[in-house]
């Protein structure tokens, strides 16, 4: 699939690039950013041609409705790059999928398959010495569109500007997660968002996350807001269980997020033997699970961090630990997402897609 | 209360005010800006000294978390002239306590009440020339924070910008709006962030809306998510329903804006004698009232309209009118406030602030 994509796009180089100021053997995740962005206007009703800039600041009018009504959608995806320095995308055209999924939800305007994915593609040919290739590393890659139209009236803007950004990055969390069950707040109404990765969705979880880090937890497993009897995520994360050899997760619902890592999980779990359920997982099974042994994981699944291990669950003021097992379910699946996203294997989904 | 409280603030003049551009016999709301607006940065754990610029552009790094993470609050607020051209705000402190509550909720560093009242002061003593006197029109404010710290992971910002700008503004809604009681998409969740003003809370408002809008209605009354059993807010204002000579109002939670003119209705109701119950309210009681009669009045309440009366409600395909009667609750309440913010009675209760 490799070509000259920027062939297509109006491209403005930067003068010197940044690159030789990186320290690659000390990323930290999502904190420097590449010499480059793509930056695609909406305005009288249409997408304009995207273009790529040097990475540089946005000048928005104090008006803007993103300052006031929260029209801000995102992605999170990541650029591999295998031994012979061929660079790889994985399941691209999904996540372009639920941005307009997300772009819609909020009254926002849907983009182009081909402006995201020939954009990318452009501007990881140009980024491509930013991708790290250190275990647990990538090129982190962040489309978002957010409302530039003005006005102090509460209706959707009637510009937008959507951008990709890049962050070469090292592993998300580090080490194993304690987590809280939360029983006061949440993230997530039915009939609301949460099944849009919309800014307001994350601003929303991090009072209640640090209220959880003041008690010693590094993250919030989410209930549901009516009983909070129903586990729903995992931070900003979807969550899964391994309850003695299956492996469980939660339905999607326009509550609960449509994971791209969650559903490559439950593809390959299937593909290992491993037997899988999706359904509703009650907070008590998890504690009859923990006090019976039969609880043998907890994990967050997401791309930035593909698998996150939690290591033990505070509910109602008492802690369950998990048990510290030799060969996780959560390991074993972490391996063979990431084998098929940095090409050390083959690929027998089609998930993964070769830039250049 | 007037004094110079420009004194206290560095104050940068716009060079050439815009103020001759504008047509103040056809305002419409929120759609030109004054002059100027005051600026407050929070970095390094702390707010900045206020400083009022001329009004112009905000330019923000690509990977400020507003872009991102939904970290944005904002507050509504007007001022009012009399006839002797002294200008008045109303409850201001109320709005600024509010903007703290949000600004925790958000995990957003709260402001400063004197950065916050005498700011607005400050400002106002400038653009007291912008402020509109005509019946239903004044200078509409928007105190707004947002996030400015930067990076791709899912956390609190480690810096903020609060602005106050000013738009000279006619009435907010034009005429009686017919609304439709939703049944499937909701607002907010319990335990979530539906009484902030956060911007987040809108944007998830728009699309339900075009779709009743789509059907003929101009606003959406919401309801729990959970059943869609209890009706909510009216749009982004409080809701008040009239049945036979009681006004009814919903209580304030974790899911209800604890509006100013909610709060403002229910005293000056009260001093008129009018009989009040905050109460949890059903659909199901709506149509009832509506069917057998003894349903009156329903109106929309919040600082930019003031009181927006509803001439109609859908609900399950079919239509509810309000009967078209002389002397509204509304419109009485709507004056006694309006007289109140524009000095044109005595103010027992305290509300009024005389800004200059």
């Amino acid at each position: 699939m490799a070509s000259n994509y920027t062939e297509n796009f109006t491209v403005e180089k930067c003068k010197t690039s940044k690159i030789n100021d990186v320290d690659f053997d000390d990323l930290k995740f999502g904190s420097v950013f590449s010499d480059h962005m793509l930056v695609c206007d909406y305005k009288n009703g249409t997408w304009e041609a995207p273009k790529i800039t040097p990475y540089q600041p946005i000048t928005l009018e104090p008006s803007s409705k993103i300052f006031h009504y929260g029209q801000s959608i995102f992605e999170g995806m990541k650029a591999y790059k295998d031994d012979n320095g061929s660079v790889f995308l994985f399941r691209p055209t999904d996540n372009c999928k639920r941005l307009n999924i997300s772009a819609k939800r909020l009254a926002m305007p849907e983009l182009p398959e081909a402006y995201f994915i020939d954009g990318l593609k452009a501007l990881l040919e140009l980024e491509k010495d930013w991708i790290p290739t250190a275990e647990g590393s990538a090129l982190y890659i962040r489309p978002f569109m957010f409302a530039t139209g003005q006005g102090f009236h509460a209706s959707p803007a009637d510009s937008y500007k959507f951008i990709i950004a890049c962050a070469p990055s090292g592993a998300y969390f580090s080490g194993q997660v304690k987590v809280l069950i939360e029983e006061q707040y949440s993230r997530s109404a039915n009939g609301g968002v949460g099944f849009a990765k919309a800014g307001g969705n994350y601003a929303g979880q991090f009072y209640p996350t640090q209220l959880a880090k003041d008690k010693g937890y590094q993250q919030v497993i989410w209930t549901d807001d009516n009983t909070h009897d129903y586990i729903e995520e995992a931070g900003a994360m979807n969550i899964f269980v391994r309850i003695n050899d299956t492996l469980l997760t939660v339905p999607t619902s326009d509550r609960i997020l449509d994971g791209i890592t969650r559903k490559s999980i439950l593809s390959i779990a299937e593909a290992e033997g491993i037997k899988t359920e999706v359904r509703k997982i009650k907070v008590s099974e998890l504690i009859e699970a923990s006090e019976n042994g039969s609880l043998k994981e907890l994990f967050g699944a997401g791309t930035a961090a593909v698998v996150s291990p939690i290591s033990g669950f505070g509910f109602k003021g008492q802690d369950y630990e998990l048990p510290k097992l030799e060969n996780t379910y959560g390991a074993l699946l972490k391996k063979r997402i990431t084998d098929i996203q940095t090409n050390k294997v083959d690929d027998p989904y089609g998930w993964r897609v070769k830039v250049c």
